[in-house]
């Protein structure tokens, strides 16, 4: 039961968040899990098509727009929209139009199958006149073939038998979901795409469009198979492309259509865009549902293999966690233009746009179970690193890179900077991945070919953000995770993440000196790098300000926030939450109060740096003020509870991460997935009850076991082997699977593992 | 001379600005100086009318909207241009219109007549033909008759006699001037206003126009009068009334062009804006030109009697001084829907909004000089009272009044918040002149009515926005005066007006409880004020926190201001001033450098708040981070120099105020006047050299005279009394010239001033 996830009854005003749910994608197509059938008139629905990256360019309008702030906004667009197919049944005056909004639902099932692939809905249903059909869709977007998306309809005649009429398109004629009024949900206007070309060639029916202002374009080509014999009529309009098919149901009949997606981003063959999208029909000729579902099948076999995280004794968790490891999955952008959005593919909030959330919440789960989707994370920010060291410059620095706070193609995106632009912090959590990478991966030719160079243009943006004052380098005028307290002065997580960044940029600098100093001499060649600069970042890191309060024992936020007022969050109305869609940012600065995880992520993420006792008395602070308003909180309090010894606590919150948006839990699921929220599952269980650290000496766990869980089991990669990590009643056993021997840490204690002595086994809490 | 501002040369680059520095104005209508005759294809110039307070309404776009920001800006709007006449002379195939930017300009003086209340332009012009005329253009906008402009134009043959033909536009098809990248500037669209009406009734040519969005409309209703007779047709095109006037030139030949502005706003008499039009025509027939001018001179005469500070031995300074104070007479609003906007009249920069310039540069010089005119400024204010209690209630306070940064009807118009709904100041600013008005007026009719509430509500807000810690009154995340350093906690500004507008609550308070106690209640009881609130505001201002560095002996701007690096001015190239032209803020507030004087402000209003030493150290500190890059600046520094005795800096910057405009050393006079350091040249001399001082205690003076001076003298109303101050080689003289007997304080001595001994002198310095 754990591979499916399934919606039993047609719950109406669930559906815009189901279209999320059980979005289909590959991390270069997403569907949302729109009807075939369509909608009853003003029901609420956001049909949604999408391509990683594939965006539009808006003009960004402000009131009183100052210096270097961003001038336009990408955004990823809503495409060709190929998911229709009406199903008309009877003829004449009794033609009945098939609707879950008419008529009768006598059975209804929707399945996500997460271990094959699909979703499938299921619909028993009894029209207005009394014909009784059973229709069953399922859709399929291939993992194997990036550019393919396969629906197939299933009628089967219960009481009716006669004729059928269906209709299907390819609709250029689409827009995006605006709000002007949650800024989390893009504003400006909704219509980006125009149709370009419209065309049958063939069996081929195709419809390309362009963006209004960026200049892509993207293609769609659709066939269509139909099991019955039948007569078929194609029609072209000016934005969509109609086939109509009418057959006799007497018996079950299979209906499929094959989409193929290209966009002149990726195919650039000549000569167009169109050629390209028929070649890959050619290519993917004859290969129908089924034979792409084997494909499917053995795909999702190895990446459960890599990946597949085991719970046992608590099934809606098991399915939590699966359903999120699968949806990331399907998010995760595998080429140098994308990456992983806020809403994954899942969804239009956020515009599509790439955040720290990938680095710090959904990077680890790929580099430890697959390897090579994490790497392309990283490349994707290589490959904008030229725009972040030009963002650098108009954000008045001399030299270094500043990574957009949210982007997709490169460009700084974000119109409101106290909570954007500000947010230093990412071009330091970019640098924290490529140090885990190099730690994880030993991949020693990335880093010469891009990691250094990350890191040192990194470590530069810091130095002339920076400056020493009484003898200590200090951040003023930056923005921490937490987004209800900006622009402050040494927020404590961005100077404990910059000191990181310099330290790592000089254990970069020293290792090529040593290893490979050639490759050092001509790096520092191109990147024009004093004599003395290594030395600057070595003086500012050592000196490094880590905000410390004595009197409480706790590593305060930034300088101020100490001193404010403390929000009453008991007494607030629960409809204020989350606070700020109903309170202006100046309110929220005036008080201790905190959207998310912000010190206490930075304890996690660099443990070392304090004492156990400064990292709980800061918990304990922190989670007094915490809102969790933002969905990448929970996860990281969960993983700190879990390192504190507050068990309870930790099951708590990773409890409010694993369900999020199945459950709906911030109420916005409709407008997509909260990504980041769903590696935070991940996060929680591996570096919180297993208590897995990376870090230069090598891997070390301390699992812990929830206890309304008989146990888990956990696969991981690490520099090259395979790890398998077992907990349950009668304790830890971490077997070594694939690979050389390996040291690591079990509860604080060098062991070996090798292909002789592949186990190691331990009570739980570590006694042996 | 100093009577008068002239232009001798036709500068074509300064054309901008003079539209600006020949503005004509009433606090009504404002005209930009604007050829007549129009000009060359392709010539810059910003034409423009203005009445004050007629405004639309835009929306304002965010990339990323958040709660409570406002939605909607007012703009004052460009209305209906009744400035042009242009001239043809010759005939047939040799006819040619007169232009300055054709033929030959053998002469050419402009003048605005301080003393008289009128613009003139004398061009002697020889046409590409040869044909020489004389035309003298003079246009004044009457200060009696609000709604009064007229122009007059003579024209003189020299060589040329012959057929003249003038056509004359009375033209609804107006735009406003847009930028979209300068934030001191407009940005949305041009287009506000719409022809609603146009005809002919009689004489008058009347165009009515409406606005988009705030459904206000304006009239323009015109007569002419020409000395000549002349053959006159009249066309009306969908936006413009066209009159044109053929005759023949051989002798000097008058043309008057008398408009009358009515609006929506003031004139909602019955049936018909347009019958309020030509009511105030009947009422004005007969008056022409010169009729005007005697009544404009009679209404100076008095103001200048009130105002006029004279300066001995300095021509260009006596010119600026007396050029700022009648640009303050031509933009001050007289009536509830109007104040003065950041350019007065005379531009659209800020798009007609009213800041707190108005309270804390501008007011003054009316309060000491025309008290009915400061006094309109205050009503304005109560006038938009409530919108200030529900702009505090959107911004999350439970009480209180939040005044709007930004504003033309009363509602917050500003959308970047950290400079601007976050300077809260403005509320205790606006306080600060109520009290001011209270101690120079002693209008206590007006303190039951108005000043109280204002008072009361204004010292709530500050009991919502701070808290109490450590036992002191702290007020976190506002913005003070400078605009380099935003949203910080405990700026020294902002907690000493607090302070100041809470005591001023309190002793509001208790002389009402002691002098009319049913007032009082009356108050309590529509205000709802709780018995322990007035001990909560003396609680509060009593322990209010003043940040103060015993090491530097200064007033921190705010509580992290001497942490941060120090911007280094010396090494900023030139061209990149001002700096929020050329750097993000985020890299401003990183530095120690202030746009404007903050706290240095702060100690000019409340020097009582600190010692000479602290105020002087200050001085020196915050002179070295200052940009002065706002022209609110220099004349506080110049004040704050006379004080500490550093008398060649007071001229020094006494000297960048009083010439701003006139000299355009800010390079943008285009987009208008700088109102509020033209007050501020009136505050350097009476503030600064002569160190008066308004307390609860009465009036302070300690005159000193600038080195390049022989002397100046300043009038002044206080308390019902008509004073003058005299300083000059020979020493100070104070004298009551009417009014009853009066003690003041002369260099920290009580003297009494009488009818029967109106005279106080003393050497220089005080040694009598």
């Amino acid at each position: 039961m754990t591979w499916k996830i399934s919606s039993e009854a047609r719950q109406m005003d669930q559906l815009l968040n189901e279209e999320s749910l059980y979005f289909t994608g590959n991390g270069y197509i997403g569907v949302r899990g729109n009807f075939e059938e369509g909608y009853a008139e003003g029901s609420s629905t956001i049909r949604g098509t999408y391509l990683n990256a594939f965006h539009d360019i808006e003009d960004i309008s402000y009131g009183e727009k100052l210096y270097a702030f961003p001038e336009k906004v990408q955004k990823l667009v809503n495409i060709i929209d190929a998911q229709t197919t009406l199903i008309y049944v009877g003829e004449g005056a009794e033609e009945e139009r098939f609707s879950l909004f008419e008529g009768e639902v006598l059975d209804y099932t929707r399945t996500l199958h997460l271990d094959q692939g699909f979703t499938e809905r299921s619909v028993h249903w009894r029209s207005p006149l009394g014909k009784e059909i059973k229709v069953t869709f399922k859709r399929l977007v291939s993992f194997t073939e990036k550019e393919l998306f396969i629906q197939q309809v299933t009628i089967e005649p219960i009481s009716f038998t006669g004729k059928v009429r269906m209709t299907s398109y390819v609709d250029g004629d689409v827009t995006n979901y605006v709000n002007q009024n949650d800024p989390r949900v893009a504003s400006g206007h909704g219509k980006h795409l125009s149709v370009s070309q419209i065309e049958q060639d063939g069996e081929v029916a195709y419809v390309e469009c362009k963006t209004e202002r960026s200049e892509l374009s993207c293609g769609c080509a659709t066939v269509y198979h139909l099991s019955a014999s039948a007569r078929r009529t194609d029609k072209a309009s000016d934005s969509a492309f109609k086939s109509e098919f009418h057959f006799v149901l007497n018996e079950t009949v299979k209906f499929e259509k094959k989409t193929v997606f290209v966009d002149t981003l990726r195919h650039q063959k000549e000569p167009s865009l169109q050629q390209a999208a028929q070649d890959l029909h050619k290519r993917f000729s004859g290969i129908g549902f089924s034979a792409l579902l084997e494909q499917q099948q053995a795909y999702l076999k190895e990446y459960w293999r890599n990946t597949d995280l085991e719970v046992e004794g608590e099934e809606s968790i098991q399915e939590g966690v699966r359903f999120n490891l699968y949806h990331l999955l399907q998010s995760t952008g595998r080429d140098r233009f994308s990456n992983i959005s806020a809403k994954g593919l899942s969804g239009e909030g956020y515009e599509g746009h790439y955040f720290w959330d990938t680095e710090i919440y959904m990077f680890p789960v790929f580099l430890l179970t697959n390897p090579e989707l994490a790497k392309n994370l990283l490349l994707y920010r290589y490959s904008i690193l030229e725009q972040a060291k030009e963002r650098a410059k108009e954000m008045g620095h001399q030299k270094g890179a500043l990574f957009p706070w949210r982007t997709i193609s490169g460009t700084e995106c974000s119109s409101f900077f106290p909570a954007g632009t500000a947010q230093y912090h990412i071009s330091a959590d970019i640098a924290y991945s490529y140090i885990q990478y190099d730690a994880v991966t030993q991949d020693r030719e990335f880093m010469e070919k891009y990691g250094a160079e990350v890191l040192f243009e990194t470590a530069r943006l810091w130095m002339d953000t920076g400056h020493f004052y009484q003898g200590q380098f200090r951040l003023d005028a930056v923005t921490g995770p937490d987004e209800y307290t900006c622009v402050v002065n040494n927020n404590y997580y961005t100077n404990a993440m910059a000191k990181h960044n310099l330290k790592g940029a000089v254990l970069a600098y020293q290792r090529l000196q040593e290893e490979t100093p050639h490759v050092l001499e001509g790096l520092k060649k191109r990147l024009a790098m004093q004599e003395d600069e290594v030395e600057g970042w070595q003086q500012a890191y050592k000196n490094m300000y880590l905000p410390y309060d004595a009197e409480l024992n706790i590593n305060p936020q930034d300088d101020s926030f100490l001193q404010k007022d403390i929000w009453d969050i008991e007494n607030t109305p629960k409809e204020h939450f989350p606070l700020l869609l109903h309170y202006h940012p100046l309110t929220l600065y005036r008080y201790q109060v905190c959207k998310q995880a912000d010190t206490v992520l930075a304890h996690f993420l660099l443990e070392d740096e304090q004492e156990l006792d400064v990292i709980k008395s800061s918990y304990e602070y922190y989670e007094k003020v915490t809102t969790h308003d933002s969905s990448l909180s929970s996860c990281v309090f969960s993983i700190m509870a879990s390192k504190i010894g507050e068990q309870e606590k930790a099951y708590r919150y990773f409890n409010e991460t694993v369900r999020l948006d199945l459950d709906n839990t911030h109420g916005n699921t409709k407008d997509g997935l909260h990504m980041a929220n769903m590696g935070g599952t991940w996060l929680a269980i591996v570096f919180g009850f297993a208590q897995l650290r990376i870090k230069e000496a090598g891997i070390s766990l301390a699992p812990t076991l929830p206890n309304s869980w008989k146990g888990y089991a956990i696969p991981l990669q690490y520099q090259g082997r395979r790890l398998r990590l077992q907990v349950d009643g009668k304790g830890v056993d971490l077997q070594l699977l694939e690979g050389e021997k390996l040291e690591v840490h079990l509860y604080g204690e060098k062991v070996e593992l090798s292909p002789q002595a592949p186990n190691s086994t331990r009570a739980l809490g570590g006694r042996q």
